[in-house]
């Protein structure tokens, strides 16, 4: 998957591997190999099988960094970890100098907020992005520098202009294109399950012929019945900027 | 307390009372001595021992607006009851013409985001205010119209700037507020359950000789050391604009 990706892509952006493994050694395997295939940089979130305590993820994520063949960027994601990383815990790991940059994807702009502040102070030159597309433009406006958006790859143009706007202070456009954001978010609510977000995601990439709705087990793709919903609500978004 | 409050203001500011119950009866009892003491406006979250399902909760909430003697603002605070306002229960109640605003302190800025559009389309008479304190510079960025912030008990010159730079769209200021907004926090960081905050506030007020710290049972004022922390924290605090 990563020889693929990194072949399709070819140099023209970055490619960032997700290692996030339950096993420090396949994690590592996997850093290798993404190495191996000009990927620019590993993100890692907590093993999600046994939850770990805060000092044991430390030191966890210290051992993959430095032992990882690229640089590394920390990723909270407590829904699917069930383990976060707590402020203290960050604010010790970004101190690693081959992690260098933070994604929160908890959905807590007061948590988010906190550890922009920490990482300004500690290590102004480390980025932190946001994952949550619906809070992008307000972690921006409050000095986060970016995110990891699922919207973007059926809108990508929505989300750079966001972006934009919100770096540049831009309260009206930010306003203005934060209703498209959330009127693309309509493609998250047609399934019944957490899966729901991938699934629409894929599933609007596939209605706009972009990609195959392919899921990998033990998901499934929507059903017709769901795929019309996705087309229905894509037939909406014609105003969307894409 | 209603009384006592209300006779302490004296129509300086509008005083909201919160009718929270587990019963529809005392809710409004308590409604009625709010309007007979010269309360504005009461504050009614659901139902908080046995879970309400939605269409209950619609029910339940339409009934208190109804037959109050006040305009009601509709409380989310799933923390405490454990039953959220659903985005569709919380459209189908603000259109009530007694419910007058609206107050989310879910602590979830894609779900103020979602209400605020909504209201925005069918009520954008009506006022959404945003509960965490740490998130109110970005949901007034958004279009929020403002907060009820624990910390301005304290520091209330604070949060009405930040409110201020967050309306007039100055970034700047806004982040530089905020910074502040944050460092008050460590107030809340001193006891080690949830009623922390609380807790953390009342003892801050009563280092400051504004009030005393007692607190309604099964809940205790913070000890001797607890005490020491907090007053230390305020000491480092000189800076913050009160």
């Amino acid at each position: 998957m990563v020889e693929h990706t990194c072949r399709a892509v070819a140099r023209r952006v970055p490619v960032l591997v997700g290692i996030t493994d339950t096993s420090i050694r396949e994690s590592l395997r996997l850093a290798e190999h993404a190495a191996q295939h000009g990927a620019l940089a590993v993100v890692v979130a907590p093993p999600y099988y046994f939850p770990a305590g805060q000092p044991e993820l430390a030191g966890y994520l210290q051992c993959i960094a430095t032992d990882a063949p690229l640089p590394v960027v920390l990723y909270n994601m407590p829904a699917c970890t069930k383990t976060p990383i707590e402020l203290d815990t960050l604010a010790e790991v970004m101190g690693h100098p081959n992690v260098v940059a933070f994604k929160d994807s908890g959905g807590d702009l007061t948590y988010f907020q906190h550890a922009r502040a920490m990482m300004a102070e500690r290590c102004p030159d480390k980025t932190i992005l946001i994952g949550p597309e619906e809070q992008l433009a307000a972690a921006v406006l409050m000095g986060g520098h970016g995110g990891v958006s699922g919207g973007a790859n059926v809108f990508p143009r929505l989300y750079v202009r966001l972006l934009e706007a919100a770096e540049a202070g831009n309260i009206e456009d930010t306003r203005a294109l934060q209703g498209q954001v959330l009127a693309v978010s309509r493609l998250y609510r047609v399934g019944r399950h957490a899966s729901s977000t991938i699934k629409g995601i894929k599933c609007a990439l596939s209605c706009l012929a972009i990609c195959d709705d392919f899921m990998a087990e033990p998901m499934q793709r929507f059903r017709p019945d769901e795929r019309r919903r996705i087309q229905s609500a894509l037939d909406a978004m014609s105003d969307v900027c894409a």
